[in-house]
């Protein structure tokens, strides 16, 4: 795992061109902070200065760093007045190391008066005061790099050498799954960097991401998706369970027609589960029915949302309330796009593939226990036999059971039954959903499997994965109302997956009121 | 066909229960209008001349006789002051025989105060004031028969034997045709009175109806299903496609949610086309998917809406643009419910029947050409063959291509191209979708099979059974600008079905601009 690389500098000095080139050349994730503000607001930099003025774009730069504080393995454009913020600069300081990119000023104004698109710059004379005004505070980088008359390439040398960088980790190994419905079968391909094959050619595609995700992996993807002389769009929904409703669902109805969006064409999800989750509803429901492609950035998402067709809108009455049953057509598990999630958000998916350990291969189980180094430094080779281990349970599970309508599929919920009602209790802002099942699973071999052997193991495990296991008391009692509304409840019984050792879960039929 | 029997008198002089037993001695419908305004407004009687005032009452009367109007076959309940309106009394003459009862007074006190549910009766006096100074406004009926102190089937045997009636045509044979697709076979049962069948036990039930057909058939369902010991709840959806939105596809979720319904419970669907689809589209996002049987009311719903799964909701941008794939359960296609339609109800459905024998059967086509008559008069031997070859051909066509994937499927949607796009422009509120896909199909035979045989034929054959075959001219600007939201566009190429001869149809690519 690498540190972060976070380039700081005025504008123009070619943070966004150098830190492409930087983390193409690392391996590494790239970002810039504009682009992101820009995803975000749905404008251009511009736009969000004209209309709301600086002071707003310097509230959505301190947003920017809350979201992507926690990231690894990224090379981060800052925007040239992002450090003005004693704070901001102390939290790019921790996030990684910081190289200044220095260019002198008239290579500078050349530079910027070539791009009309700077909304602090009338004319020349703007940029000789904003250069004395910002004089100092790039110095807390930690090495100053000139890039005044230099090739783009040279700069990234230097800065790889004066930081001795190595290349990230990558890896040649490509799995493919497939995964057999009773409508469709359709490939779930694992590997490193594999959205180079994104099979599409001579369509429309909407793209729906968030603003992080989008910043993160949407040029890579629509370079991918050019080469296949596609008509590309996007539509980028805000960050958060939250968002997972239905007013978003009719905002993408309304921009699918508006682009005269066919059954034919593609949907592309690309993010977490929530994006999952709410694109698959629209794919499947927006004129009965289009083509939809996963391409999951999340570990949780790779190993599970994006697998089976499960599609889901959140209601005042819980979580995936409202939902469908579709396939996509193709899922592409990228091993790359691991290596860039927060430690948070890499447990989160630790956690769901802990549940296949425990639901179904004590040889899983035993991986994550022993190789449980590894794991956590996220090394590749690791992760692929894990993901193809995940997958494979699962596909196999929805093979027999699609629609969960044979009691087969329901052993994945496993964990799940508490797990989601601590999520809507909570308004899905206290634990990521990973935390929660965690806490889910534990509650319920508690309830149900009181004396049965292993559960110390699973115990130990979701804990040396920095997990948590025990509900805190005050929630108990908001979560005894909702279990009555679970989808799994057949009168005053709920079907519910009960653990009998690891490697080993019954679905049963258990007394409601036996919760809490 | 029989002619309606309207029942008139004051309150207490039973109604109600003469009109119930002389419907089911008859074989005739039966309907309250106090009912069908409980059902519209949600509320008893007697709440809404609290909350509303008697003025609001009798402007729902009004409404009740503006909806009713057509009907055939129906023996009609009315409220003790829905008469008081002369205009009203004419529009009851006008729909059948009107039948008055009448009960002394001393016998309407001991009825009237053992029911305490009468909203403009405080006391004993009330009665006396109300009957005074409604003598006379019951006259106008045609006859009149005294139910002072006599048995109900007395009373019935009177009317029966003093308008010299008979039984309605009823009709023993019984077909199932079972639908085969890729999840779910399931069977469509064609028969006469068939609602008795219902095979739902010790379960939850949630019917979803328009206050038309639950006034006319929901006691009757709710009968049949207490019978298998069911937990019954209801949900009324205003008539009209302009409700078959999101907004009560919401408030459908919420109910739900309320009465703590399960995946393995049943919403049952009566109605027609468009309780059908929205039914169809909430069971199939409810939880993700539970369980649904169509019980379909009107003979375009039995011959299309019900059958296939294809389910569906309104969107600014054009008929059913956001919808699913979603087999029911079963369909029940009670021959007796076409018995009770409107004229213009019943020919929007043969307009449907017309097209399946445009596309498919040659044979069915001459029967609808040689017995033109028959089928006119509701002749229930030649409507159950009819029924039986509609539901042949829609299940053999479903069969082969559940999700209209394969480019067999689309030729169901001949005339309907131009259809939703007539239906669209005009609110929904000009044409019936039967009228609509009549000119459509005329459009499309004028647009693309312009010379071929048989056209000639299609059109004498929709004109006799009072179909409009001509597109007025100020529509077809309005509807150029929608065909390209059409489903199943292609770029600039759309795919449709081309008359190639009666019986036969070819799914052709053709160029948009083609149209009008």
């Amino acid at each position: 795992m690498s540190e972060n690389i976070i380039l700081t500098g005025f504008m123009g000095s070619g943070k966004d061109t150098i830190g492409r080139l930087l983390a193409s050349r690392l391996n590494m994730g790239f970002i810039s902070t504009d682009q992101m503000i820009e995803f975000a607001e749905q404008k251009p930099i511009k736009g969000i200065f004209e209309e709301r003025g600086e002071v707003y774009f310097r509230k959505k730069e301190k947003w920017v760093i809350e979201k992507i504080k926690g990231l690894k393995n990224v090379v981060i454009a800052t925007g040239g007045g992002m450090v003005i913020d004693m704070k901001s600069r102390k939290e790019l300081q921790k996030m990684g190391t910081v190289v200044q990119l220095s260019t002198n000023i008239e290579n500078l104004k050349k530079r910027i008066i070539s791009n009309g698109e700077r909304p602090l710059i009338r004319n020349v004379f703007d940029i000789d005061k904003l250069y004395r005004e910002r004089e100092g505070i790039y110095d807390f980088a930690e090495i100053k790099i000139d890039n005044s008359d230099k090739k783009p390439e040279t700069v990234v040398n230097e800065i790889i050498e004066k930081l001795n960088l190595e290349k990230t980790q990558s890896y040649k190994e490509k799995a493919e799954i497939r995964i057999k419905t009773k409508l469709k079968t359709y490939p779930v391909i694992i590997g490193y960097n594999i959205t180079e094959r994104l099979p599409i050619f001579n369509n429309k595609v909407v793209i729906i991401t968030n603003p992080l995700v989008g910043a993160l992996y949407m040029n890579e993807i629509i370079n991918n998706l050019r080469k296949g002389n596609n008509e590309i769009d996007y539509f980028i929904i805000p960050d958060g369970e939250e968002f997972k409703n239905f007013e978003v669902v009719k905002k993408i109805y309304e921009f699918l027609f508006q682009n005269n969006f066919q059954r034919k064409n593609f949907i592309l999800s690309l993010g977490g589960g929530v994006i999952t989750d709410i694109a698959g509803f629209v794919a499947s429901t927006f004129k009965r029915g289009c083509r939809i492609i996963h391409i999951p950035t999340t570990l949780l998402c790779q190993v599970d949302a994006a697998i089976g067709g499960k599609t889901g809108i959140n209601t005042d009455y819980g979580k995936n309330m409202v939902g469908t049953f579709y396939q996509p057509e193709l899922v592409l598990c990228d091993l790359k796009k691991l290596l860039t999630l927060s430690d948070k958000e890499f447990f989160n998916g630790i956690a769901e593939v802990i549940k296949y350990s425990v639901i179904h291969s004590k040889r899983l189980f035993n991986i994550l226990q022993r190789k449980k180094e590894q794991v956590k430094n996220r090394n590749l080779q690791i992760l692929f036999e894990i993901m193809k281990m995940c997958v494979s349970i699962k596909g196999a599970i929805i093979n027999q059971d699609e629609t969960e309508e044979k009691g087969i599929r329901e052993i994945l919920n496993f964990g799940h039954t508490v797990g989601h009602i601590i999520e809507t209790v909570t308004n899905y802002n206290i634990y990521s959903h990973g935390e929660a099942i965690s806490m889910g699973m534990v509650e319920e071999m508690r309830l149900f499997g009181r004396k049965t052997k292993g559960i110390g193991e699973v115990k130990e495990l979701l804990k040396a994965y920095d997990l948590p296991i025990y509900v805190p008391c005050d929630l108990k009692n908001k979560m005894k109302k909702l279990i009555s509304h679970d989808k799994k409840m057949k009168g005053k019984y709920i079907t519910i997956p009960v653990f009998e050792g690891i490697g080993k879960i019954k679905i049963k039929e258990v007394l409601c009121r036996k919760f809490f």
